[in-house]
């Protein structure tokens, strides 16, 4: 049976798997608006973002709720002390989608990137919404395995982030230092949004095995 | 007279000042590194990051105590939850500054800056350090005024920042793209590190007040 507990962390979880989803979702249009110089999705981008903001507020509020009324203890009490974190993580992967749209806004009606790094955009913009996708498919199933696969998703992410960095230092650049430093720091950007979907997947690990993914291995 | 709680919050107060001072130190060694292209601070950057590991596990460990002994309830229970947040903050501010020794090491014997923006690192490095031992001054007095007003600081920061991007894009620019590249991501280092400080000087003065800075001046 379901303590009132679980079902209140359950609750909890659904909310920061809502933040996921929008964090992705947010990320899936920059993206289409950076690629596309495409104003309209960017301005929505930007516009939609305070609905983050709203769930970050509820998911802490529900947190604090679990906190108070339950007064959980040892595991649970760092169950529900990672929830925050998450809140943390998740809001900053919609801060760091609402910056790709507005460097999209910031150079309209001109595309911010050279044509030859459209494909690395592409690609880390579809593995940046799919680590954000199964971000919350792990918060919802606490499944500490797929969890555990969302570093795999990131290891992808690095390998075309340190591709990217090799297109930009390639002496044939000739797209002048303006666009080098929007690529630079589009980059980083979606490399941060992964590496904190990442860290999403370890605390709901630790959520659900009271181990972080290598001490688990260390110990099994 | 101070209750148990209160004791126990200010000895977590104490570690995460602790922690503060040693991301300042960090980045003013990193910073030296970095400028002189100096391989021997900028490996002590690095072989030191260990410690600012085992002061965030401290900190941790000192937040769960004080939870779980004490139970506190409401705006203590608020406190509480907000140091963990704090750990992740100078956490980050440690790790930004271990990205700084890294360039240096990757360019040495090179000096990673072109000489016209060494100017301005050293002041975002100056910069950084005051907020990194602002932040750590308000954890311990949990003066909410001097913890509202690291935010100016970090609006010096961003001056610089947005500077640094003038001179980069000036057509006059002659160093190429690699050194345009270290030098974005070298700036925004610098820039999220004194984000994160002011976000260490919001969560105290929320701890001092129960408010946020903007809700203090909407209720007074």
């Amino acid at each position: 049976m379901r303590t009132a507990y679980q079902e209140q962390l359950q609750r909890l979880n659904t909310i920061l798997g809502d933040m996921c989803e929008l964090a992705g979702a947010a990320m899936s249009r920059a993206t289409r608006a950076l690629l596309q110089a495409d104003l309209a999705l960017a301005e929505g981008v930007i516009a939609d973002h305070d609905r983050m903001n709203a769930l970050a507020t509820q998911a802490e509020e529900q947190a604090f709720a679990v906190l108070a009324l339950q007064a959980p203890v040892a595991g649970d009490l760092r169950g529900v002390v990672s929830a925050f974190q998450i809140v943390g993580d998740v809001d900053r992967m919609g801060a760091l989608a609402l910056h790709v749209a507005k460097v999209a806004r910031r150079r309209h009606p001109a595309k911010a990137l050279p044509e030859e790094v459209n494909g690395y955009f592409a690609e880390m913009g579809r593995l940046a919404i799919a680590l954000a996708h199964n971000a919350r498919e792990v918060l919802n199933s606490l499944d500490h395995e797929a969890a555990a696969r969302l570093q795999e998703d990131d290891d992808a992410m690095d390998d075309l982030h340190r591709h990217l960095f090799t297109v930009l230092m390639d002496r044939d650049w000739d797209h002048g230092v303006a666009a080098a430093v929007d690529v630079t720091l589009l980059g980083r950007y979606y490399e941060r949004f992964a590496d904190h979907a990442v860290m999403v997947g370890r605390r709901v690990f630790f959520q659900a095995t009271g181990k972080l993914p290598e001490q688990f291995e260390d110990a099994s």
